[in-house]
């Protein structure tokens, strides 16, 4: 079998200019970066105001568990094959993280016939996006320290500043640092850690910024800590959003590609799903809706994490509603929200297939609640067999509830055509309306209650006496009005990620919230959420090599 | 008078395939990074190896002093008044360092009507390269981290690792940090501290390697530190040097840009002039010499510094002999050095400028030490009187020294016409003869003092005790064949930053030393070097925006 770089440098790509010119694009819409990548104009949107928009096809799926779901691969086998049925079909992603590549990953793009392609670029340094996200969040460290070293006019607390420096890299040692030694010229000391750059407050407001100017006033009202009185200390108060948002201007610029199938993908913004919302930028999405009949567009993780974002939070802030959803299964993973170890995958298993279903079946209710019409896509692996597909197909007839299976990693766009045809059906013949999950005006817990009973299906949540406080102070603030942002493990519907399947009865335990101020929304932290990845016994990085005339080995 | 961000917004600049057709590219030698930008092929060299040369001219200075003295300036005007006599320049400049660009300067990339553009890139994230080397720099520290959490396999001593984190940010409170805090699952704690970027030896790295392969050979030899037997431990014991290598592949392309004029520029790398080299690639200055009759390129600091290195390390390790070599000083300039303080430069004073000609005098002497041929420039200021220019005339023609006045910063290339036709006229009837200072099987010593006697004019050099320990610890090693990198004050020919014009009867005192085995040269430091600059008080970043549509303001 092919591996996924085999299949990605035997792509014959076309020309970007090619692809830009396929979607209508003038010479002003759009700059190359090299022959097959490009950054968009942010005013495209702008431009194209009176053209109507495409339809939002929002990929979500189960509770992902190591058996793999491939929900990347399906958004990206969709779009090719909505192309194959004759509809105008943009893809539109997140940005991978250079810190997982090196790390466990070795690449994240889609895979095998479905894939996002130059697929060496958009796992390395794409079009520089992240490092300036990067460099934008440490310019602001430095002018923290540099303001309290200055003499701390604004009296902010060192123990209380909550920014944190980045850095695109699993790099564990970095956590828990203490800065600024040495002596009088080297800073002020104090504790200090960094994360990875996708968990940095810059990469979600990127994200959720609607233009350069709703950018720059989201990164004014970034909290970046407290004074000694307790007062939040903003980015507004430092005076830098002008220089923060200079740092950004050319990231915030939507980036086209293509797929293996030259089916075309803009891929744009990279937040975290546990402390942010997961989903990739507006601004790509915004685009891709002017710019095709069909978007189709991926959130983090499971229905119950990335698509709540999506749907409470960026539907939100963009003031779009989606059009409907696919939730992406495998039998693999469904068998091991059933009880089987991950050795025994590729022994048929019914029983198990059964009772995996409902982590299935709490997704679906998940996303009728919103009033989204959809189509499960079930992930075809080698292993499945008859039965098991039988199974399947006879819970969800049953139910009336519309299920394809798809073949896109093996057979690319073709092996998603059921999947294209059932979701556009949907699309034309439904009736549903659109609906968040809770009004703005609830207060902040009451939408956490809300989300972990409707979405989780929580008995009730349990406040820690700092949660509370919290909770007090922010409403206080005037920050009540926010969405929330729940930082919750991918691995199962309730807080303890050894839960697979369908849990009862749990209560989530909300331990601390943090103010994403600039981001527009509050986080909600349920246990410990790693914000800095550590490198594995054997990082993915050594086996990576570049050939002398630079083909690119060991990212897979 | 207009600033120089305004000067670089108004100019008109071609699309950078004009630039590239131009200069007689195909289609396989460049690719565009916006539409005035380029990267070009690093396979470029060898595909025009029938090409000849064209000529080499290094343009170097005085000791610096904040007078200000234009090198940058001066470069990218030389290089346009070639092209108005007729002939086919190319400059070969540095990339400009973020940090700075946010702390202090504002702004580096040549001046008035002799800039490089656009300037609003090229001194923000330009192409990326400074990123890459962030990643490829902290990748390794990561690694290295890990290395010794997973149980330290090579026994690399904590306290002797000498390879440190990078950011290309001034952040004086990240350099003396302690990481590794939190308990066991968050690395080792040990004390550590980040440089700026371009302090890297993955910086010098990329600006002497002669081709990807030389790259990944280089980065293999470099030592992070010493293993607890006292044996030095390198990437290649770490086997990541591939993985380095491809996080590098792109910012080793040289990048294409044009002046205000459009005459073609390539902008790459850009090393510390103290603890590194300070010259831009061997792969930029070869391509220009490919491209051009031409390439006008400079090195950093003065002509003890900057060229010194340029000579012995940049040219010994691309294999090629400079042509020639413009010195350029100003009047202003040269009054400091002659005792005038900056407040009192705008008065004529020819006695002080008699005084600081002897600065200048030496920096003729070094250079002809080399047996290279040269012209002095004057760079002209508004306050420049008759008679300080009649007395450098007068000096000059005593000397038998070639000298012309420029005024490249109002006049563009026009304003360098003079300096062009005498330094083609210098290295067409040239009878000299190129030497390095110092041949390779010297002993490290040997190679300090004479670099101390004959460029610096010291009467000797006196070695601490740690010192003299790590020259012996060194030549055991095989390090001994290694030419030296200097790191001393830019402004004094001594090791005492506040005696400038021509010292005498001074002696450099050896710090320490630090091997850059990757790089291929031995730092020797003669003082604090600081590796991580801070921000002042009032952070050019204060002034800088970018307006709705997308216009920069406030870099200057």
């Amino acid at each position: 079998m092919k591996t996924d770089i085999q299949i990605a440098q035997e792509a014959t790509l076309k020309p970007i200019s090619e692809i830009a010119k396929s979607l209508g694009l003038q010479k002003e819409d759009w700059e190359p970066y090299g022959n097959t990548k490009a950054k968009l104009s942010d005013q495209l949107v702008d431009r194209l105001s009176d053209r109507q928009d495409g339809k939002i096809v929002l990929v979500t799926s189960i509770n992902p568990t190591p058996a793999g779901e491939g929900k990347s691969t399906v958004t990206v086998g969709l779009g090719q094959a909505l192309n194959k049925i004759g509809k105008k079909a943009v893809i539109a992603l997140r940005e991978p993280s250079l810190g997982p590549v090196m790390g466990l990953k070795g690449g994240a793009a889609g895979g095998g016939y479905s894939q996002v392609l130059p697929m060496e670029d958009i796992n390395l340094h794409f079009t520089g996006d992240i490092h300036a996200i990067t460099t934008a969040n440490n310019a602001l460290s430095a002018i923290i320290d540099n303001h309290i070293h200055r003499g701390n006019k604004l009296q902010i607390d060192p123990r209380k500043i909550e920014w944190k420096r980045v850095l695109d890299m699993n790099d564990r040692a970095l956590r828990e640092i203490v800065i600024g030694l040495g002596g009088p010229s080297q800073g002020i000391p104090r504790e200090d850690g960094f994360n990875i750059t996708v968990a940095s407050e810059i990469m979600a407001i990127l994200c959720l910024a609607n233009s350069l100017s709703d950018l720059k006033e989201r990164i004014s009202q970034i909290v970046i800590g407290y004074t000694y009185n307790e007062e939040p200390v903003t980015v507004k108060d430092l005076k830098v959003e002008g220089a923060l948002t200079l740092l950004l201007k050319d990231a915030f610029k939507p980036n086209l590609v293509q797929t293996t199938e030259n089916t075309p993908a803009i891929i744009h913004g990279g937040p975290f799903a546990n402390i942010a919302h997961g989903c990739n930028s507006i601004m790509a999405t915004k685009t891709a809706a002017k710019l095709g009949d069909y978007v189709i567009t991926e959130a983090g993780f499971g229905a119950d994490l990335g698509a709540e974002k999506f749907l409470n939070i960026k539907a939100r802030a963009a003031k779009f509603d989606p059009d409907a959803v696919i939730i992406v299964a495998t039998i693999r993973a469904l068998k091991m929200h059933g009880g089987v170890e991950k050795s025994g995958l590729t022994k048929e298993n019914v029983h198990a297939l059964k009772k995996g279903m409902e982590n299935l079946e709490k997704h679906i209710e998940t996303i009728e609640k919103f009033g989204l019409p959809y189509v499960v896509s079930i992930n075809k692996f080698p292993t499945d067999t008859i039965d098991e597909i039988n199974y399947i197909e006879k819970w969800c007839e049953e139910r009336k509830v519309d299920v394809a299976l798809t073949d896109v990693w093996a057979k690319g766009g073709e092996g998603g055509i059921e999947l294209a045809e059932k979701i556009v059906h949907k699309i034309e013949t439904n009736q549903h309306k659109f609906e968040h999950l809770y009004p703005l005006d609830m207060s902040l817990e009451k939408k956490i209650r809300k989300i972990a009973q409707v979405v989780y299906g929580a008995s009730n949540i349990e406040l820690s006496n700092k949660a509370k406080k919290q909770l007090a102070y922010f409403e206080e603030q005037g920050w009540g009005q926010l969405p929330i942002c729940m930082a919750k493990t991918q691995y199962s519907l309730s807080d303890d990620p050894t839960l697979l399947g369908k849990p009862e009865g749990f209560v989530i335990t909300i331990r601390e919230l943090r103010p994403s101020i600039g981001a527009g929304f509050i986080v909600v932290l349920t246990g410990e959420m790693l914000t800095m990845p550590g490198l594995p016994k054997k990082p993915a990085a050594f086996k990576m090599d570049v050939t002398n005339d630079g083909k690119v080995v060991g990212l897979f």
